[in-house]
């Protein structure tokens, strides 16, 4: 097999190391798959590095969700970076050898919501190693309106996580945040990006729940000014004491837990907002009279990033060193130990996992 | 000592004619209080006609919600107009003859929510009617902050609606209108006035969805461009039918009915906003993922009204004549028709009853 | 190569009737033009309707933004509808047969304005009859992405100036109008058409002023509520007094006046928006401290329409019967009477003057 | 003179210390002054340190905005700090003894602004220090609806100029501010705060411009990224060659400079904001059709303080530390300094000057 970056020859179709979910059921399987082939509008990328998601342990582990949502054989993956290798022939300005990672979210741009500019709320959406063929490969294909071109300052293992951070952009900075305070609920890669967006863009305030300790401390290092254990800590209790009775102005969920969201709601003050990211495994009671209504609550769902205003700021913030994410990403791991990888991740014992090929 | 009103004989600091609800359980009591005392920065009004609100059939019927807010004795009502009979020694602005309504959430000024212009959102708001001495008397009391003067124009049955018509008003333009499609589901007399209201903010189409045909009837009279039965139209198919399957821009949630919230989200477009009025007797479940969160949906808890932001509105599309809730008053009673009115009320055969005091 | 429309003989690749600026100087000639070709991403639109534009006037007569803008030979003209004739490899959801019209601002999708989902603010754009080819001929060619798919219920002559009303569209929605009260100052057809925008959002009270009688009964007949003579009137006093000493909420300025824009502070509300579309011919002076600052004023920038935002605004108005704006289309004439239309124009004797084909 | 604050005796009907514009002219005159009186809902505030803002010096100098607004006999100042010494018998909730500073915008509560919530646009706004006697002066009198309460954190010199301070919260953020590009025209101590600000917010990069080097010097300390200076750096080009032609997303005016106005909208990113703050001395002339129309641009008056939501903004920041104005505070001095503190403010060699009580 024979594959070349620009300056090279040209790639032969042939084949490729990748991870696939093969047929129904549990776990993934190291196959030997064809290149994907690439239309006129898109880009071929050789795959450096990926990171897993939770999506992705959903559809390794094959619950109720994956069950019904995913068709094998499906390469999973859509955290990743890489080098473009090919450009098909009506692509305009991504050109072979530009290091670039994706917006995942792989858009129609005819339907009512693409063409009044929510691209990010498609409703023929096409998501990435879940619609169609992801990134736990040497090669994945995107249309080039999907592509994001790195800056050469950005390490390879931010690189690979810009889908997550940007939800944790879209997700902190939905609303007014400078001067404000914060609760976070759930302490995941996302939600620790998150509280380093907030801090990042002048919280005041910000408190990180959680009920695994590592993923606490992984917030503390993000930067949360008070950290409370789900279990062991008055959650409610804590966050009125330490806002004066009021209250904090906005609330970012994470977790998708029951328990989150009603002790979010508690904990917020009139007039505050609630920035839903976190999805639930079902549906959840809420109280609607006294916690949205009477409270004068504005409750978000966040979806995505926005194409790609999410991804200028996103860029932004990292350059300029007020964003550091490095304390959560607290492995990197090689391609060859992506079992490993799934099973650190599920231990709750990492924050984020990045696998690089190199070191496969 | 006698104080006068503009026009009318001397009041004396006498007795008043007032329905009370005296002790816990059903009913109101026709009784003869004391005229209410008045501080210095308050404003005491000879009421001439008043309107009975779902709040207060709760309270006459002494419902679960009633018997944990509600400590008797206390006189309810909070939809009003009258005639200003005497003002506080700080009054700076309000003058006895006034022709007054006024908003019922009296605000502190003092708490965070107020400090920061969200004076609907007070966090130690006292309504008139619930937790002070309500309307259904000759006499109210309430704070100069709170009055709202009446222009000559404004009819005494729409003066004694304004509460309610405010909420409509409030819940209707809390997001753009003009050339966007509706739903409203409820049409009680708030649900009626916000259909008339968004039909008058140019929205270019909205369905009306109850299971009482006769205020089904009401909201045509609105305006509403679809009439939607719960139980024999297939409401989640029509409006998606009629709007190309796109759903609507904005729904307005005002009947507090969990099949309403559910199907409300149905019919929404994705990046749809949320309008919740309608108080649900208990805590609702919801598919917070499919509903709100991969809907990109804005949900907004609308309490009250803007003080006095929506007022003014209000009174410029009354007086503009582009809103004309007259369809939905279909009663106008005298006060001695108090219990008619709430069993004319509680049967659904009426839209608004005003019972006006010159009728007793 | 026989190319078809869906009813009409076939087109030959030959040549088209067209009106063109062909050299610098006053004027433009009727000419035999070569039709022009398509590329993979284009629509060919054969032309059964257009307006001329004010912007087209400076064209014919050559001022000195003409001079500097447009480089002969050009075929000007941008407001216009049609019926597609044939689309390229590559096009999507356009069929020949479509009944269309266009976005006039052709945008690179590529920009840092682009890419943030603000089309109308190309930074790039190319703008229809001015920087490429137009629609004063049997044909004109655009891309894909600036078609818009006319419904049936559309009348032609208001096909043909969708792209002025959408101005009109985006300037007046460009902030809250229900309930509000408005000046809009200019009544060309932009300006008239804005008066019945405001008035089908329900704006309270708008003031229309202009110093052409014949253009401010058009604005009257659209709906506004006082009509200000620039010359005979005391707009600002006028205003002010019918405003309660307060002002408005809105200024709309089309005009591109000196006079207008500083009256139009004059007559703001504290804390009001100014929505700019006019284009004045050179650098106003403006009192930034009186009119701007300590007024708390928000001043916009107005131009194009948001893509397709405003376009489906436009057609929800239009279709529900909420906006008609056929008091301001005063003339439809055919396409041999160009002269005597451009005549007509420049006179003010004319509202919109569409020129259709099947008159010619 | 007796003055005491809470714990003592009363306050005798005394005389104070105050630098009072005793008729037309140029200077301030040391004068003993009988103690002001306070009505009912005032507070008494003895002063403890106050700062010397422009507008002090433009009354000090009497030039002909003074002239026309001033009326001696005049008690300047309205940047202070102070310790309540006595409250009127409606206040409700400061007391003797509370550490305050205070809103300088005093509303009147009852005009068209104000009863929307825009009471820092209160049209009948009188200013502390300008429309009537300020805090040059041993004692201040504001209404209890003005006062601040200060954390026991904040320091003595930065209590002092919260009001100036304040200005750059509002103008900083009245838009998005994280994750994107600024320029700030002006680095008085108002334009320093707002680099502050920004970044404190999260801006990712923010250019300082001035014409006076240690003013730049002064920005450069409160976090600009890149310092221009308007005679010697080419202002435009190095913005747009730093921000990679797209120009800043926001640019704020704190100068009152024709040249930085005009500058300022060069820099400008299509769709971008202009917040304006600086007071120009006369008209300006504005190229509106290039600058504010094509460029899509919104111009924002900024004015005073939002009440009080700037303030609760402003103390987060400060209490978090996400802020820290102390290098603007160049010099701290006596009141007896006062002629010296404005000669050092006149020379532009100085930051902010906070003048204390103590070290008279």
């Amino acid at each position: 097999m024979a594959v070349r970056t620009q300056k090279g020859p040209p790639v032969t179709q042939g084949t490729m190391w990748a991870m696939e979910k093969s047929a129904p059921g549990p776990g993934l399987t190291r196959i030997t798959a064809p290149i994907p082939n690439a239309g006129p509008k898109d880009v071929r990328i050789r795959v450096t590095a990926f990171a897993i998601c939770g999506t992705d342990l959903h559809i390794v582990e094959w619950d109720r969700w994956a069950e019904s949502r995913i068709r094998p054989p499906l390469i999973p993956g859509h955290e990743f970076t890489g080098i473009v290798e090919s450009v098909g022939s009506e692509v305009a300005l991504v050109r072979p050898g530009d290091r670039v990672t994706g917006e995942t979210h792989i858009y129609c741009g005819l339907c009512y919501a693409c063409r009044r500019g929510l691209l990010h709320l498609c409703k023929n959406v096409q998501i990435l190693g879940v619609d169609r063929q992801g990134a736990f490969a040497d090669f994945v294909v995107i249309p080039e309106q999907n592509v994001w071109k790195l800056d050469p300052k950005i390490p390879e293992e931010i690189a690979a996580v810009h889908d997550p951070l940007g939800n944790a952009v879209h997700t902190a900075l939905a609303g007014p945040v400078a001067g404000l305070r914060f609760a976070v609920f759930g302490c995941g890669p996302i939600g620790c990006f998150a509280v380093g967006v907030l801090k990042s863009a002048g919280a005041a305030w910000v408190a990180a729940v959680d009920k695994n300790p590592i993923r606490l401390e992984l917030a503390e290092r993000m930067g949360a000014d008070k950290l409370l254990h789900v279990e062991r800590d008055a959650v409610v209790r804590s966050i009125l004491d330490a806002t004066g009775g009021d209250g904090v102005d906005g609330m970012l969920e994470m977790s998708g837990s029951a328990g989150a969201l009603r002790d979010g709601f508690e904990v917020l003050a009139n007039g505050g907002r609630v920035s839903l990211l976190g999805i639930p495994s079902k549906p959840l009671e809420i109280d609607v009279a006294k916690e949205i209504i009477f409270r004068g609550a504005t409750v978000q769902g966040i979806n995505g990033r926005w194409i790609f205003d999410t991804w200028y700021r996103m860029e932004a913030l990292l350059l300029s060193g007020k964003l550091d994410i490095r304390p959560v990403i607290t492995h990197v791991l090689g391609w060859d130990d992506f079992n490993q990888a799934v099973e650190l991740q599920r231990s709750g014992k990492a924050g984020k996992i990045v696998l690089v090929r190199d070191r496969r």
